[in-house]
């Protein structure tokens, strides 16, 4: 069987350059002309999620706090600093004009790339359908990602 | 050369939520009736460690109490709370019904999952091959990674 | 369209055990008769930077004495220990008779590994193609970095 021209990207970190590493290289392959999927799981769903706090039960709801999402709220895996160091990225960044998140996330959306979040790992976090953005497609398992992978050109994970 | 219906998954960390991530891919990708192969290496030899102490030099007797191997073991990538984040995300797994990384590993084990370990870090860690848990079909360097992962419609680096 | 016998590894980790296990599977595949690309990204730079002091303006001068490239200055992801962890991982290595990253560059150059920086993390943090070792092949964006993966068997992101 052919592989079709796909590219899927599963999003495992919360860290915020490696959101913007996935988020670049879904741009990337979708302005190519891929079918591009991008499927977030753990601590990825931090990048599609609305930046409520989250959670029903009482460890679901410390990791809400702990953990809170949204594009915003990501920080860097080195040189965190308390958030000195979202800040710092973002504005070198901008000084270079580089697209921020909001921008990519946005791109991506114009350029179709599939957003998926994985159902067990919202399960465990007790994180809901309604605490993603509204630009997710759809909520599944790995299976549904296994197959994706499978027919797929391009598989990385980040 | 058209590329076999397999999926070879580099195992290279060591943290509870990565080694849970590969498993369950791994798990998935078998289910699907892929010949799937989880290559572990350096800090994913944990993964597939008996939980002995090993090494037999002094570097080595050191790393094998730091870095001590085996499922219960692992900690979370994040929010490790000196072993409390471990305890915490085994309870909010098992709170969901998601399968415990032991019953993952039996899954696997069952469905026909190719487990390596990777020579040259064991050579380094000196970690022996009876260190490792006996579902581990074999001990294999870079070349034999290679030559499967050329073969696979999946690849990913974890 | 049928895929080449083609590697592409994006290096986005600048911590040493992972350039070592990006170095060791280039040059497998490099020896297995690969045509293999190593595309360095983000924090993968350090990898392929002279070590000279980088940046132009007060951030980027910042981000160059935080983040100072080199091969020697490259710490591991655990076990830091302020640098400790490096020389002891250095020296574990060497008595186990494991080529030193210098000699895998090497070794990789030989092999006619492609080594390729990343224009755009380039540009955010204020490195320059004179700051890159001589051995670099190109800087480019991530839409090469895209047709060469999707035309690859081995696409891994470290």
């Amino acid at each position: 069987m052919e592989e079709n021209n796909k590219a899927v990207i599963i999003l495992f970190s919360g860290d915020m350059d490696k959101v913007f590493a996935a988020f670049t290289i879904a741009t990337g392959a979708a302005a190519a002309g891929m079918d591009t999927t991008l499927f977030c799981t753990f601590w990825g769903l931090k990048a599609i999620q609305k930046g409520n706090l989250t959670g029903t039960g009482l460890m679901g709801k410390m990791m809400g706090v702990m953990n809170r999402g949204g594009l915003k709220r990501l920080n860097p895996s080195r040189f965190s600093f308390g958030g000195a160091g979202r800040i710092m990225f973002t504005k070198m960044m901008n000084d270079k004009g580089v697209s921020p998140l909001s921008d990519l996330l946005k791109t991506m959306n114009e350029l179709g790339v599939h957003l998926l979040g994985c159902k067990m790992s919202m399960d465990v976090m007790e994180i809901k359908r309604e605490d993603l953005i509204d630009e997710v497609e759809d909520v599944v398992g790995v299976a549904t990602f296994i197959k994706e992978a499978a027919d797929s050109k391009i598989q990385l994970f980040i």
